[in-house]
C-alpha cells in the first residue's frame, strides 16, 4: 500500500511517469550495512540521486536498508541518515523536496541477520509486488558490509532472496577483493557458487570518478586525433597518480594488512592504467567488448620485478601501529605507505613507453591525475625570446584527466592547445574559463583547452546509475580481478625483503620520495638517507654477492635476483672481451626454467650486449617441433631471441624436427649439429656454455647412468630423459668440457639437496652426470642462489 | 743574416731561446694568398700568434708571404698588414711589440707565379738555412687561394719545393673540397698526385673553434658521468646549429653554386656530429686513433632520403641571385639557404636518437651550438610549486658546446647542474660567474654549470697552432672528406626536385621554419603557405601517384620515392587485412636491388606491420651460402629482417645451402622447399608475392627459355641465369600463379625499354616469362615508376 499511494503522488505530478511507463517493471534495491560509514557518506545519496534520475523511467522502486541491529534502533538510526540527504544544486527545490518524501516512503529498514530474516524480506517483497500488481524488473543487493560477512549473505540471497525467472538480481561488492591472488581466486571461487558472473558488480569506485570514467569515451571521440598518436612513437611517458595529505592514523588495523599497492595501486590506478593501454575497441559502449580488451590489455603487461618499484613509508606510521595495534616498541611494520611502480606494456602499441603509477599517504598534496606526456618532435628555428607565444609546437604535449583536488579541485580533462581541440560531450562536458595564472603541469593553465563537467557527480551515484543500467564495463569482472592480482602479486611477494625509505609527511618530503627509471627499473633519486627500514638488515641481501669456493671452483651466491643480475652482467662482460679478442662469440644456452628469468634480464637490461657477434647455441633440446611451447629453443626465442638482435645465421636450434619427424636416428640429426658446430666454432670450443643441474644431478640432457653423451667420441647424442617427453638431444659431456667456460645455475629451494649432496661428492657423472663438468682447459663458475645453497 | 741578427736580439732577452734550443730545427712557412681576404683578416694573426707561442720552443721561423703580384707592390701589400697584427689582451705590451717587430724581420714577401718562382723560393730557403747553419725541421705552405689554382701550385710544390729528407712537408687546403662525392674524389686523386696523405692538412675552421675543439677531450675527461649516459637510453635529442643573421648578398656567385648543405652542414655541422657520436679512442690525444674512430662513425650514419630534410629560402634571394649574375627576371634559383635536416646513427649507441642539423641565412639570430638533451626520466613527487628550485631531476637535463655568439656571446660549455659538475681542464676553461638573470634552452643561466675559455681564440690560431703540432686530427683526412661527401651526395642529389619554403628574413620568420620529425622524416610544422618555390609545379610529382591499367592490370606509377611508400603501405594494409583474417601472412620476396629500397621503408616507416604474424618466403635465390653478400636472403636479412621482428619459425630462406654444398639435385632442396611451403602456406597459396622484372624480360629466377618453372607441376625449380652466379633457385610460375595478389615492381630508367615491349607483347613466358605472370584467381598490381614508364 505504501508503494500505491506514492505511485498516486506521483501521478498528480505532470512530468512523473504514468502508469504505462512503470509497467516496465519494479526494481528492489536492498542495501546491505545500510547504517555503516560508507552507507552515510555516499551510498544513501548516489541511491536517492539514482531515484532522482530515473523517477520517470518506467520502472518503479523500492529501497530497503538491512543491517545486523534489530529493527527499532536500526530503523531510527537509518532514517536519521535518510532525513539529512541533500538535493542537488543542479535540482529546483521543490521537485527535490517532494522526491525526497517520496524516497523516504519507498525506504524501509530491515534486521538481516538469520537466514529467517532473508526468507522474510524475500516474502515482503513478493507479498508487496504482488499487492501492487507489478511485474519484477530486477533486485539489488549492495554489500557495504566487511569481507568476512559476504559469504554468508552470499549464500542467504542466492537460497531465498532471487528473484523470480524473468527478473535480475545484482549484487554490488565492496573491495577489498582478497589480499593476493590465491585468496582473491578463492573468494571469486566462494562467490561463484552463490552468483552468476554477471549477476556480480564489484565496485571499484574509481570508475565512477568521472574524469577516468570519460577516458574511454574521450579516446573513442577523438580518435581522429588520438589515432595516430597514441603509441610508443608519439607517448613519451603515462603518470598515474593518486596523492594524499592524509596518513592511516586510526585505520591501521586494515592499512596494515594491506599497504598503498593493495589499497590504491592494484585496483584504483590499474583501472586507469587499462583504460589508457587497452586496444579501443570498435564500439565503447558495448559492455562485452570493453571488458575484452581491457583483458588482452593486462595480457601485454610485463612482468614487475622487485625493483621495478620505489617503496616508501612515513615516519609516524610506527607509532600509530604500535599504539592503535598494541605492539611493542621494537615492531618494525613492513607496510608501503608510498610507492611509485615502473610497468611496461609489451604490445606493439605501447613497448618501451614508462607508465609509472604513484601513491601515498602523507604527501604535500592531496591530488589525482592521469597524464600522458608526448614527444616532443618539434625544433623551432625561432629563438625563445623571439618566439610567438602562441601555440608553438615547442611547448610540452599533453592530455591530463585530472581526477580531483589539487590546484584545479574540480575534474577535468586538459589537453594542450598544440595538440588539438577535442570533441567533448557537451551535454556533460564543458570548456572551462581559466580565470586564473594558476600554472599547472610546467605550462600556464592558459596552454590547455580545459574541460569540466557540466555536473560534478559522486563516484558512488555515478556507479549506482551504472549498476542500474547494467553496464558491466563499469566494474571489476571477475577475470579482470584474477589479471590484475596476478599481476601484482609477484611484485608483493617479492618486495617483502626491501627495505622501505622513511619520510617525515607533508612538504618535508623536499625531493626525498623523487625517483628515476634506469633501464627498465626504477630507484630513489637521492642517495639512501641514513634512516632507512629495512627489516633484513642482518641477512646477506645488503652484500650484492657472496664469493667462495664450491666444488673446488669459484662460487658465485645471493638472493636469486640479484645473482642472475651477476650472471647476466658477466656473461655480457665475457662476450664483450670474446667478440673484441675473436670477433665473434659463442654462447651455448640451457633449456629448463632456471634460464628464462636470465633470458629476460638480458633482453631488457644488456644493451651494450654484442648480440650481433654473437652465436647462439642449443646445449640441450627437447623433441617436439620448435614451435612447441615444450621445446627449449621456443623458449629462448620467447624470452630472449625475439626481443635482440641477433643476426637470423647466428642462431642454431638443434635440428630435432627432420624429414617431419623428430629425433630419428636415420635422419642424422646429431650429425648435423656437430657438424655445424665443427664448421663454425674453432676448435668446437664453445666460448661459454651455460648449464643448469636437475634434482637427480642431471646436467644439459644427460641423466645419470645415460648410455650417450657422458663419454666417448660423439659430441651431440640423442638422450632418454626420465620424465616427458623422455626423447632429447644433448651436448656431450667431453664436447661441454672443451669450452672455454662454463657457467651453472642453480635456482630455488628444491635444489638445495643436491647442491649440498653435489659438495661432498668427487668426479662420478654416471651417478650424477654434473659432476663430470670439468672443462679441460677452461673456467668453471657456479651460480647458486642463497636458497638453493642454505636451504 | 737577416736570421741571424734576429737570433741576436733574441739571445739579449732573457725568456727567450738559447741556441741549444733552437737546435730544434727551423720551420719555414708559406702563406700563399698572402694579400688576400682570408690571409689579412685571420691567418697573418694566427701565424704571429703562432710565432709569439713557439719562440722559445727551440724551433726557429721565417714566414714567406706570397702572391700572384709583383714584388714591390706585393711586399707593400703584406707588409701593411703586418704592421696592423694585433697584440692579445693577455700579453705584455712590451713582451708583444718586441716580438712583433721579431715577426717583421723574419717575414718576405715572395711573388709565386712561374715554376721558376718556386724553385728560387726553395733555393732561398737552402741557402739561409746553410748560412744560419740550421737544419731543417719541416716547411708549411698555407693554401689561401681559390681552388682552381690549387694543382698548379701543388705541382711546383712537389716539384720544386719539398725539404730535404728528414724534414716535413705540410700543405695547408682550405675548403671548398669539391662540390659532391665525384668532384671530390677527382680533386683528392689531383692532389693525391703530388702529396702524401699525412702531408696534407684541410682545413674546416669548425674545428679550431674552441667549443667545438672541447667536445673529445671534454667527453674524456668527463667520462665517468658520460659512460652510462651517452647513449641512445640517455640522450633524447641533439641539436647542431649554426644560425646566421646575414645572407648571402655579394657572394651570390659562390653561394649559388653551393647553398647551405654544402657551405655549412656537409663540413662544419657534420664535424661536430662526428666528434659527438664517435666512440672514443681510449686515447684522446692519438691523432691516428681519433680519426679512425671518426671515419667508423661515418660508416653508421644512416643514409639520407629526400625527406630527411626540410628546406627554405630567403625572400630577397632570387633578386640578389638575378642582380649580381645578371640573370632574367624569371630566373629561378633552387639553391637552399635554410636547411634542417634529420640524421640518424644505426649503430648501438645512437640508434633511434634524432640529430637535427640546421643552418640557414637570414635567420633572426646568429649562434652557433651543440646541445645534448637527455630524456627527463625521474618522477617528481612533491608538486612543481612546493619543490625545491635547486636541483630537480624534473628539469631539463643538457650538455650545450656553445660554439659563439647568440645571447651568451662567448663559447663555452654549459652542464645542467642536476646533470653533474663537469672536469675540466683549468688552464683554458674557467667556471663563469652567471651575473645575469638570462634564460637559455628554456632554463635560467643559474640551472648550469657554465664554463668558458680563460683565452678566447680565434679558430684559426688555434689551428695554425695544431697544424705546428702536426695534430691531424683538427683536419679533414682524405677519407674522411670523402666519408662526408659520400653520406651528403644522395640527399644532395634528390632535393633537386624538392620544393623550397620562402622565408621573409629575420624576426618574419615567426614559426614558418619550425619542422617536425614525423616517424623518421622531417616536415615544417606550419601547413605549406601559399608561396613555395617548387621549380617541378608542372611535372607529376605533384600528384602522389597515378593509377591506371597497364598489361589489362592495374598500375600504380609515381616518381620512385612516392612509388616505394605506395607500395609499402599497399603491403601493410594487405598483410593488417589477411592476418584479421586468417591469423598469418605469407608474404614471398624477390631479390635484386629494386626491393632495397622497399625493404628499407617497410623497416623505418611501417611500425604497426603485423610482423609477428607474417611468414616471409623468398621467390628466389642465388645459389651462395646464405651470409654471402650476394645471396638475395642476406640483402633480405640486412635491410630488413635485422630491424623488425619476425619470429625465428617465420623466415624461409631457400635451402641452397644443404650438406656443405650449393644446389646439388640429389641434396633436393627444392622438395625441402616445395614441402615447407605445402605444410605451411593454406593450398600453396601465398598472399602476397612481390616480383621484379630484369631488362631480358625474367622474373623470380625464371630465365627466357628456361628448361624449369615456365610450366608443369614443379613449385620449387633449380634455374640458369645467363649472370653470375648462374645456378639459382626459384619458385614457378605456376605457383607463383596461385597467389593470391602478386605486386611486381619496376624502378629505373634501365627498365623503359623492357616495360615498354611489355606492354606491347601478350602472353609469352617463354620469351619474356613475366609476361605468363597471370594469377589464376589472385590480384597483379604493377608498380611502375616514372623513370621506368617515361623514360
Amino acid at each position: 500500500k505504501m508503494l500505491r499511494r506514492v505511485l498516486c503522488t506521483v501521478l498528480f505530478m505532470g512530468a512523473l511517469p504514468s502508469l504505462a511507463e512503470v509497467s516496465q517493471g519494479h526494481i528492489s534495491v536492498v542495501l546491505l550495512g545500510a547504517t555503516g560509514d560508507l552507507a552515510k557518506k555516499y551510498l544513501w545519496q548516489g541511491l536517492f540521486q539514482l531515484y532522482m534520475d530515473q523517477v520517470s523511467s518506467g520502472h518503479s522502486f523500492t529501497f530497503h536498508g538491512a543491517a545486523l541491529t534489530a529493527l527499532e534502533p536500526g530503523q531510527r538510526l537509518m532514517f536519521d541518515v535518510l532525513k539529512k540527504l541533500a538535493c542537488p544544486p543542479d535540482e529546483s527545490p521543490n521537485r527535490c523536496a517532494v522526491l525526497k518524501d517520496q524516497f523516504l516512503k519507498l525506504s524501509q529498514y530491515h534486521q538481516l541477520k538469520t537466514a529467517e530474516n532473508y526468507t522474510v524480506l524475500n516474502r515482503e517483497i513478493e507479498t508487496l509486488l504482488r499487492q501492487e500488481g507489478l511485474k519484477e524488473a530486477g533486485r539489488i543487493f549492495y554489500f557495504s558490509v566487511p569481507p568476512f560477512a559476504y559469504t554468508e549473505i552470499a549464500r542467504h540471497i542466492n537460497s531465498s532472496c532471487r528473484p523470480p525467472p524473468g527478473a535480475w538480481l545484482r549484487v554490488v561488492l565492496e573491495k577489498p577483493f582478497g589480499h593476493d591472488l590465491e585468496s582473491a581466486q578463492q573468494l571469486a571461487a566462494e562467490l561463484r557458487s552463490f552468483f552468476r558472473e554477471e549477476e556480480m558488480y564489484r565496485v571499484d569506485h574509481y570508475l565512477g570518478k568521472q574524469a577516468v570514467a570519460h577516458i574511454l569515451p574521450f579516446r573513442d571521440q577523438n580518435r581522429q586525433f588520438l589515432d595516430p598518436i597514441w603509441n610508443r612513437h608519439h607517448v613519451e611517458r603515462v603518470e598515474i597518480v593518486l596523492k594524499e595529505t592524509v596518513d592511516a592514523k586510526g585505520r591501521t588495523s586494515f592499512y596494515e594488512q594491506y599497504g598503498v599497492i593493495r589499497d590504491v595501486l592494484q585496483n584504483h590506478l590499474t583501472e586507469a592504467l587499462m583504460f589508457l593501454t587497452m586496444e579501443l575497441p570498435a564500439n565503447v559502449s558495448r559492455a562485452e567488448e570493453v571488458l575484452q580488451c581491457k583483458l588482452q590489455a593486462f595480457q601485454s603487461l610485463r612482468g614487475l620485478e622487485k625493483n621495478s618499484a620505489v617503496l616508501g613509508q612515513y615516519q609516524a606510521y610506527a607509532s600509530q601501529v604500535q599504539e592503535e595495534l598494541q605492539k611493542t616498541q621494537g615492531y618494525i611494520s613492513t607496510t608501503p605507505t608510498f610507492a611509485g611502480v615502473l610497468i611496461h606494456s609489451d604490445n606493439l602499441r605501447w613497448e618501451g613507453v614508462p607508465f609509472l603509477l604513484t601513491s601515498g599517504k602523507a604527501l604535500d598534496e592531496r591530488v589525482g591525475y592521469v597524464r600522458v606526456l608526448f614527444k616532443n618532435r618539434a625544433y623551432c628555428t625561432q629563438s625563445e625570446t623571439l618566439r610567438d607565444a602562441g601555440h608553438s609546437q615547442c611547448k610540452a604535449k599533453q592530455i591530463i584527466f585530472y581526477i580531483g583536488h589539487g590546484a584545479l579541485n574540480t575534474p577535468a580533462v586538459l589537453v594542450s592547445r598544440n595538440l588539438f581541440r577535442p570533441v567533448m560531450p557537451e551535454g556533460s562536458w564543458r570548456e572551462a574559463v581559466s580565470q586564473s595564472d594558476l600554472h599547472i603541469f610546467g605550462q600556464p593553465l592558459s596552454d590547455y583547452y580545459v574541460y569540466s563537467p557540466v555536473k560534478e557527480r559522486d563516484a558512488y551515484s555515478v556507479l549506482i546509475s551504472n549498476i542500474y543500467h547494467g553496464r558491466k564495463d563499469f566494474f571489476i569482472t571477475t577475470e579482470n580481478l584474477l589479471a590484475s592480482w596476478g599481476f601484482w602479486t609477484p611484485l608483493l611477494d617479492s618486495i617483502s625483503h626491501q627495505p622501505l625509505r622513511l619520510y617525515p609527511g607533508g612538504v618535508e618530503n623536499q625531493h626525498l620520495l623523487d625517483f628515476e627509471m634506469v633501464s627498465g627499473e626504477v630507484a630513489f633519486t637521492l642517495a639512501e638517507p641514513v634512516e632507512v627500514l629495512n627489516p633484513n638488515r642482518l641477512m646477506p641481501s645488503d652484500y650484492k654477492t657472496i664469493q667462495s669456493k664450491y666444488r673446488h671452483s669459484p662460487l658465485v651466491s645471493a638472493w636469486s635476483e640479484d645473482l642472475i643480475s651477476q650472471l647476466a652482467s658477466d656473461i655480457e662482460k665475457t662476450a664483450s672481451r670474446t667478440v673484441a679478442r675473436s670477433g665473434q662469440f659463442h654462447l651455448a644456452l640451457s633449456g629448463g626454467s632456471s634460464p628464462v628469468v636470465l633470458f629476460q634480464r638480458l633482453a631488457r637490461h644488456h644493451y651494450a650486449f654484442p648480440w650481433k657477434h654473437t652465436h647462439i647455441w642449443l646445449v640441450d633440446e627437447r623433441c617436439v617441433p620448435l614451435t612447441d611451447t615444450e621445446s627449449n629453443f621456443f623458449s629462448l626465442h620467447n624470452h630472449l631471441l625475439q626481443s635482440v638482435r641477433v643476426p637470423y645465421f647466428n642462431v642454431h636450434p638443434m635440428p630435432v624436427h627432420l624429414n617431419q619427424r623428430l629425433c630419428v636416428e636415420e635422419d642424422r640429426g646429431t650429425e648435423l649439429y656437430a657438424k655445424e658446430i665443427m664448421a663454425l666454432v674453432a676448435n668446437a670450443s664453445f666460448d661459454l656454455v651455460l648449464l643448469g643441474v636437475g634434482t637427480d644431478g642431471h646436467t644439459a640432457s644427460l641423466f645419470p647412468r645415460s648410455e650417450n653423451g657422458l663419454e666417448g667420441a660423439q659430441t651431440v647424442v640423442l638422450t632418454e630423459s626420465p620424465v616427458k617427453p623422455h626423447q632429447r638431444m644433448s651436448l656431450s659431456l667431453p664436447l661441454i668440457n672443451k669450452a672455454r667456460r662454463v657457467f651453472v645455475l642453480v635456482l630455488g629451494k628444491g635444489k638445495h639437496g643436491i647442491t649440498t649432496l653435489l659438495s661432498r661428492v668427487g668426479h662420478e657423472p654416471r651417478k650424477w652426470p654434473v659432476s663430470g663438468v670439468s672443462p679441460s682447459s677452461g673456467q668453471l663458475v657456479w651460480y647458486v642462489d642463497y636458497e638453493a645453497l642454505l636451504g
